[in-house]
Formats: C-alpha cells, structure tokens, sequence
C-alpha cells in the first residue's frame, strides 16, 4: 500500500496548485481523478472552452473589429460550430499538456480513479475493474461543482442544455433561451448573440449578475438588448417542457414564466445554480459533513470539521472562481505542513467574459452608500482614449471610486475590452495603499487603455475638488 | 491687441494638457498652430495613424490570429492602401473632434497661424495674409520634432520617405529597405513585413532599440527574422541613390553600405533621427537658445533660460513620447502659475508598437549589473499562461527583475500581446514600494495574461530561495 504525505482529489485548479505548492515544499503527493481528462470543469466544460468559444466568435463573425471596420465587416460567412470548436479544443489539449508537464516535472503522482474514503487516512481508489488503497497524512478535496440539474427540467441532447451540455451543440440555432443571468448565463447569451442566435434571457432578480455595481450592470443590459438580447427580468420560469417534434415550427422547446408568458425557442440553455460534488467520497466514514448542495464548509485556513482534510475551489462555495481556487489550494498546503504563507488578500478581481467584457475589484456603490463610506466617482469612457479609437470600441467605461476625504481607492468597475486584464492595474494601486493621486502623477504608455484610469481619477478629483 | 495668462505653441499632447491645465485654473489661455491640422506629429504623422495601420494590417492579414486559426488564416485577399487607411483617417478625424471639443469646453482659444516672438510678451502670429499681434504673461513651447532629413538621401515620392511621407504610400511595394533601428524604424519594418514586404532594416549598432533590455531586444530580433525581415546590424549606410527607371526590375533604391553591400529594393524608409522645430520662433529675439538639432535646453520645472517661456514634449528631447509630454505639459503649466504639483515620477514607461509588442518600465539587466545591484530574474513565458493559448500567443515573454536581498521590483520587461498594457500592472507595484511577494500573493483574473507577473514572481522568488 502506497503512502503519501499529500492526498489530493480533483486535478481542477485547486488541485492542481495545492499538488505543486506541496511538491515545492518537498513532500510525497498523490493527486486522484476520475474522469478520463486532467483538469476539472475549468479545462474541459467550463472557463477555458468557454473562453475559447468566444475568442473563435468574436473574431470570425469580425463583431469585435465593427466599430473599426463598419457594421457590414465579416470575416467569415457562414461560420459552423467546426469552426468554433476546433480552437477549443486545441486549447484543451495544449492545456493537459501543461497540466501533466507540471506534475511529471514536480514529482507528482497522478492516480486515475474514483476515490471513496474508507476510514480517516485510507482512500479507496476505483479504476474500471482496478481497486487500489493509498494511505496519506493529509488531503485535499478540490472536487469542484457540476450544474444544478432539477429533475422538472427536461434536458435533452440538441434541445435543452445545460452548462456542461452547451458545447456539445451540433449546429448553431435560430432561437435559444437563457434560463438564469448569472456569469454562465450572461456569457453564452452574449456569445449566442454575436453568432446571430436570437436569445431571451430569463432572469428572476431584477438586473442580470446581481454582484455587479448598478451603473455597470445597466450599462451591460443595455448593450445585450442592442445585440438583439431579449431580457425578461424580474420574472420566474414556472415550467420547462419539450414540444412535439412535428410542430412543424422548429421551435422545440417552451418556458412557461409565472407571469403568463410562454416563451418558445430551438434550443434552451438552463442555467441557475451549480452544486458541489462530494456526495461519493464517503465523507460520512471520517465524519465529514457537507450541506445540501453537496459543499463542504471550511475556515479561514481550509480545514474542514476533520482537521487533517482540507478542501478548496469551488466545493466550498463562494467565490467559485478559478483564480480563487488556485490560491485556496495553495494556502491550505502550506498551512497543512506549516509553511509560512500570507493570507489571501481579499481583494480578489471578477472577471466576466461576456461581450463585452466585465470587471471589478473592491465595493460597488451601492455597497459604500450602505456601509456609509463617502466616496465619489470618477469616470472616464473610452471614446475619450485614443486607444479605444484604435480598437474601435467607444463604449467602454472605467470607474474608479475615490474616498471623498482619504483620496484612497475603493473600488474599480470596468465594462468593455480589455476589462479584466485592465483591472490588475487599480487593484496593485488599492492594495499597496496607493490613492487617486497616483494615477493622475503616473506616465501611462500612449495609446493604452490605461490612461482610461488617469482620466477617471482626474475626473473624480475634479468633482472632489468642488465638494 | 489681445492679452492671455498664458500662449502656447503647438497643438501637440504637450500643448493639449499645458492648455487644459492652464484653464483648469482658471486662466486665459491661447493655443497657436500653424498647420491646418490639430494634434501634432501624435495625431497626424505619428503616433496615432502608425499605431491605426499597425492595427488594421494584424486584423486584415489575419497575422494576430494565426496562432489559433491556423498558418495560412487570412482575413481579406488582396489587401489595398485605401483598406489600411481609412482605419487611419477616420481615427484622426475623431481626434480632431476631441481636441476640439475640449478646447471649446474649456475656454481654451485657438488660434491658427504661425508664431514668431517680437519681445519677451510678445507675439506675432501669421495667417495667409493677417497677421495678429497678441501679448501673454506666460508661453508654453511645444512645438515638436520633424523627421532628420540629409541632404544627401534623394526623398521622392513613392521611392524615399521619410516617417513624415511614408503614410502617403500609394500602393503596398513588393520590398523595402529601413535604414534606422530605433522606434519609428522598427514598428514600420514590422508594419511591412506583417503585409508580406521583403523588408531589410538596416541599423548602426548591434542591436535594434539600444535602450531595451538585451534578452527582450534578442528575443525581438529572433521574431523578426522568423518574419522574413532581413536585419543588417552594426552596418552603416555610406550612400543612398535613386536608381534610373529603367532598369527594368522595379528596383528603384539602392544603399551602400560601408562595408561595401548594396541593398536594393523597391522604396526605403529612412528614419535615423528627429530634430526639434522651433528655428523659425523668432526665439533669438527673446534670448532663448536651441542647439544644433533645434531642441530647447530646460530645467527640472521646464523653464528654459528666459524664465517666463517654458517647454514641454519632443521639442526638449528625451524621451521624447506622447505620454511623457502630456505630463511635462501640465507640470510647466502648475510651475508657471504656482499651482501646486508632485514631480513626474521618473518611473515612466516605455510602449513600442511593433510586432508583437514590448513594453519596459524601470532598469534592465545590464543597467542594474553596471549599477553593481544584485536581482534575480522572474521570468514566465505565454505558453505556461491559459490566455496565451487562448489568444495563439504563445510567444510572448515577462520578466521581473527582483532586488536579491529586498525583493523589490527593479524593472518590467514585456514582449507579447498587451504588452504596453500590462506593463503598467508593474509600474503600480514598483511605484508604490511592492515587492515580488505581491504578485504571488495576489489573485489575477483567469484566465488573463496578467497571470504572467505571478508565474514569474514565483519563478524569480523560487530562484532566490536557492541562492
């Protein structure tokens, strides 16, 4: 029987940056999955296909080279769904490559399997036929989470997807509706629109992606309704049910809301909620609990109820990103071999790969105005940057909010190209204690983007400057 | 006889932000330009129409798409001069607009002509036949550079150019020899090549863009063989002629080099060298002196030697970019009328648009070895970042270089997609006394290149920790 110093289940990004932090630190580690490719949902049915998708869209239907090139610019006709998955999954595959590349260089020991634990230091590992039993001194759970599924939703292959499904389209419809305006919602609804796809996005609150800074948000839905989106806020789906094939329409799927509405459409994409997947680890025989969505709670070092077992990304639940994940993992293998680390900063950005492009770092307004923290705002769009003249994008917006009295910065909110690496740039700025000063006496390149940020703080001194 | 604050001459960026600044408190302020233009070299030879056919060329050739598309992905055939310019034009004219707008917003008053100094108050402007005779307690010089042309190159339309005329290229020739390896050189060798020109770029010294770090200028130099451009380094060029018309291959250039090569080819660029453009100011009038190359000599406030006129932008010399004169601009202006201002950070970054994009900030390595300070190199390349692949970079290449004892941020090192703006990302950290720590510490939006600072902050620290 093999022993580790490191069990780890899930080769997503948790797991993986968990399995290299403990190689560095010297120790044995095993790290288990049990699907048939590295990598968890981020590599294969998540952020990276995802991304992929939208970068092979924006760029051959030319939406993101309209604003330079005219309305009529294309540069492919006729684009299939070959053309678009085909980026895609070289992308995957250069990424395994990657993932397997740092494990072999590292030591580390991948064990393909289901893991099932079988008392507080022994784990079961099931391949096909194939039993192995490892034992290790600590674990991490870095399982992930795969899409809510409710059993009254009738998913069906080329009909009603889910976020896992979604790639797997075979052709490019006519119609979709978009159950749930959430960061997975808002992004395929925008990338269906690009593509041509007439979409009616559903959602129950009253803006889409409800963490956003109102301003933001309004100016989001307003661009997805100029590309045809059709929003349905503030409204509930009661019903989900498949029609008869011979409708003779081609409209196959039917959301029935609760305000009466019935809306038809080829394809429907349900997106609300994804849940944790620990279920089948046996928890229970270490006396490991998890909640009703399947996540497992953990405190400020990611330990769970059973000190020697940590978890990390998203089984543990909000923020549910993958750059968290990696920095989850990480802490928790220091602190499970006591290795000095600091604790993560939380001052962590969100990136939404919608069209366009979303970010933010720190508080929104609506955020500061409830916790009675004065601030004002100062805004630069990117019609006044000579760079978003170059790009031909003229409807980004930066904001920067600015304490009335410190000057210091609290929150950053961008919308339009280059949003989330952009974002970088205010957060080192915040968490270095540096204040609005900084970017109206810093040179920026030119032309850049940036100099978005030495506009906004000009503009919200000057307003500062007649308070 | 009209009376200002403050005169200022040249619409440039330097004069643009003296302008605003000026207005911002409260002034009477008059701009002079003697084109018929607004902006400057920036917005109407420079900066501005380079960086828009630099832009339009990546996406027509299909070149910034090649890493996902495939080798032989093309956006459009036959691509002609009027495809690539129109991008240009219509960028410029939105300049134009915003210049405007912010002159008028802000009771900024402009006055065509030509300004010719009559006393140390006063000054004449000429237009056509009028001439206007204004008096100012303050002047702003910003008058720019213009292309070093020798008498002994033959400049001809269609054959010669200058980086001035080089925009007014009529049709895309078949070959091309740049003489000068410096910003203007480089970006428009790249420029060519991209389109598919036979380009040799000719440069004095060992290596292109003297001022970058040598592993940044290698790697650079590595990327532009593999696009075809024949580089000719410590080669001098002893003569350039016209070749008859007749010769019957469509070689109409020839330079000779000193080492007794002849290079031929259809058209050349030559840019070796600015110089500064204020002989015909009137300035001996006033006391104000200019050296040989017609650059004004300034103090650390941008007063030249007759206290009341200051200078600002190229027409100062280094380092001469867009985004340093907009800052000197305002800095001269706050020091004319006792408003109070922080000195320009010295940290200022440096952008070049070639392909692919570098950006510096900071020191290199062989400034700080010289300068005997111990750094180690944190260096992460695109391909181990997901956006690399995402965006078919894979090319592209960060480096931190960290202070060995203190692990502070001596210097920031890009080349690759984004560079110019990512670079900025750094400057923050180093600005505000971050150190390597910060990156690995932080969490990044994934997936973005931005990523790329913590991968080589981890890289530079893990080395350090072996030392």
């Amino acid at each position: 029987m093999r022993h580790f110093d490191l069990a780890i289940v899930g080769t997503g990004p948790a797991g993986q940056k968990a399995a290299i932090q403990a190689a560095k630190l010297g120790k044995r580690v095993a790290i288990i999955e049990k699907n048939n490719v590295l990598g968890g949902a981020q590599i294969n049915t998540g952020t990276i296909p995802s991304k992929a998708l939208r970068e092979a869209v924006l760029h051959l239907t030319g939406a993101s080279k309209r604003g330079l090139f005219g309305e009529n610019h294309r540069v492919k006709r006729d684009i299939t769904i070959a053309d678009l998955i085909s980026v895609g999954q070289q992308v995957i595959r250069r990424e395994w490559e990657v993932i397997r590349d740092a494990f072999d260089r590292n030591g580390i020991e991948l064990v393909w399997g289901k893991a099932h634990f079988e008392g507080p230091n022994l784990l079961q590992i099931e391949f096909g036929d194939e039993t192995e039993l490892i034992t290790a001194d600590k674990f991490v759970i870095a399982t992930g989470t795969k899409p809510a599924k409710p059993e009254s939703v009738p998913f069906k292959a080329g009909k009603v997807f889910c976020s896992d499904t979604i790639l797997a389209l075979q052709s490019i419809p006519k119609t979709m509706t978009v159950v749930g305006g959430g960061v997975i919602g808002v992004e395929y609804a925008c990338i269906m629109a690009t593509l041509g796809v007439r979409v009616t996005l559903i959602e129950g609150r009253n803006h889409v992606l409800g963490f956003l800074d109102h301003e933001i948000a309004e100016a989001f839905q307003y661009h997805m309704r100029r590309m045809g989106i059709t929003l349905r806020l503030g409204e509930k789906v009661e019903s989900i049910e498949e029609l008869p094939p011979d409708n003779g329409s081609g409209i196959l799927v039917q959301a029935t809301l609760e305000s009466g509405k019935k809306i038809r459409s080829q394809t429907l994409l349900y997106a609300v909620g994804r849940q944790g997947v620990c279920g089948e680890l046996g928890l229970a025989n270490v006396g490991l609990e998890f909640d009703d969505r399947e996540r497992l709670k953990v405190n400020e070092f990611y330990q769970t109820n059973v000190p020697h077992i940590y978890a990390a990304g998203d089984v543990i639940g909000f923020p549910a990103l993958a750059s968290t994940a990696m920095e989850q993992g990480r802490q928790a293998v220091c602190h499970a071999f006591g290795a000095p680390t600091q604790s993560m900063s939380n001052l962590f950005p969100y990136g939404i790969y919608a069209v366009p492009e979303i970010s933010m770092v720190g508080k929104t307004e609506q955020q500061l105005t409830e916790e009675g923290i004065p601030y004002e705002a100062g805004i630069a769009t990117y019609a006044e940057i000579a760079r978003g003249q170059l790009l031909g994008d003229t409807n980004g917006l930066l904001k920067i909010l600015i304490h009335q009295e410190e000057h210091t910065i609290l929150g950053i909110h961008i919308i339009g190209t280059g949003a989330t690496e952009l974002v970088h740039i205010g957060q080192a700025v915040m968490a270095l204690g540096g204040k609005a000063e900084y970017f109206t006496h810093s040179v920026f390149n030119f032309p850049t983007l940036a100099e978005a940020y030495k506009v906004a703080a000009y503009n919200g001194l000057n307003k500062l400057s007649h308070v």
